[in-house]
């Protein structure tokens, strides 16, 4: 485990959406996984389960689904023939889903108060470890068909699903763009900067 | 700001609910919110607006209506002449609600993949400066009030309400009671734990 600051973590975080082979060993999902359940939760009632997937087979379905919801969400046409290339995110060595008992809460945006947070922790963690992560939702499309390919019960919400890897490529941490903070920090009153 | 380290941030993050009298500086708020927005959210979106109170008498209002809340929530009768006093968290230095843009977005478990993240990012930040903060949401069934009390638009979520300050009493970081990570780790299918 590294010693980089939790700020220096914090501003260096940045979605990495291409992997190196190098492994990643139990111990260091593990380590991952710690860090996570140490985020608040309602009433402190810890309501995560995650799901660690290694098998070549299952990430690829995921990530032929994976693909579908980005020709959805981008407008894009799908190709004439089917989609027969899964998302290459989704071949990362590990796919982590955070998921969440999701049974009688009706504020579904309350909901992620309690799963979020562990997801952050988690992708911070793998921050200081030198490892990458993405924070995605457009498997939730295709949820029911993840629910019957790794037996998950319909009583759980898969929160996110967070690919983890060494950066390959030209991918590396830091220096992803942001809106500057005084634009939207108001004061006292809705749309009241300084 | 100091150096703590990410990991030990994470493990020592609590929610702190009793505050000191001293103050927190205008700059150190700005350090938070610089934090909170380094994180990530969907498409890049940085949907999010950061309202900081100070104003005791808003606060006031704000601790009645999340006491009236916590009332609701815990099942336990009011006082019969209604509720005089506020909830004492909300009397903390600053609050500051964490909001986010929630027009058109139907799947409101993934709305808040795009501030509960930044929500972390925040508390993780005042760990490392020594500031407590606890993630609430029972302002929601009062969110109403809230946004005609700050001007805040309908087409706003005030996802989380974050209450700020150096701890006070007897409250201290670290030390959360969590059930172990492996029994909620499953590899490759749902329950298969190691």
């Amino acid at each position: 485990m590294t010693s980089i600051s939790a700020i220096d973590a914090i501003r260096s975080q940045r979605a990495i959406r291409e992997f190196s082979d190098e492994p990643v060993s139990e111990e260091a999902v593990t380590q991952l996984i710690q860090a996570a359940i140490r985020a608040p939760s309602a009433s402190n009632k810890q309501p995560w389960h995650f799901l660690v997937v290694r098998d070549a087979e299952a990430k690829r379905k995921i990530g032929l689904w994976y693909m579908d919801s980005v020709y959805s969400y981008s407008g894009q046409e799908r190709p004439s023939d089917g989609i027969t290339e899964p998302h290459p995110i989704m071949s990362a060595p590990v796919l982590i889903f955070a998921c969440i008992d999701a049974v009688d809460v009706a504020d579904r945006l309350t909901l992620g108060a309690s799963i979020f947070p562990a997801a952050q922790n988690l992708m911070l963690a793998a921050r200081s470890m030198g490892l990458g992560t993405t924070l995605t939702t457009l498997h939730r499309p295709h949820q029911d068909e993840i629910r019957a390919l790794l037996g998950i019960p319909e009583s759980v919400e898969t929160a996110a699903l967070i690919p983890v890897g060494y950066p390959g490529g030209d991918q590396h941490f830091g220096g992803s763009r942001r809106r500057p903070a005084k634009e939207l920090t108001y004061y006292e009153r809705w749309g009241a900067t300084k």
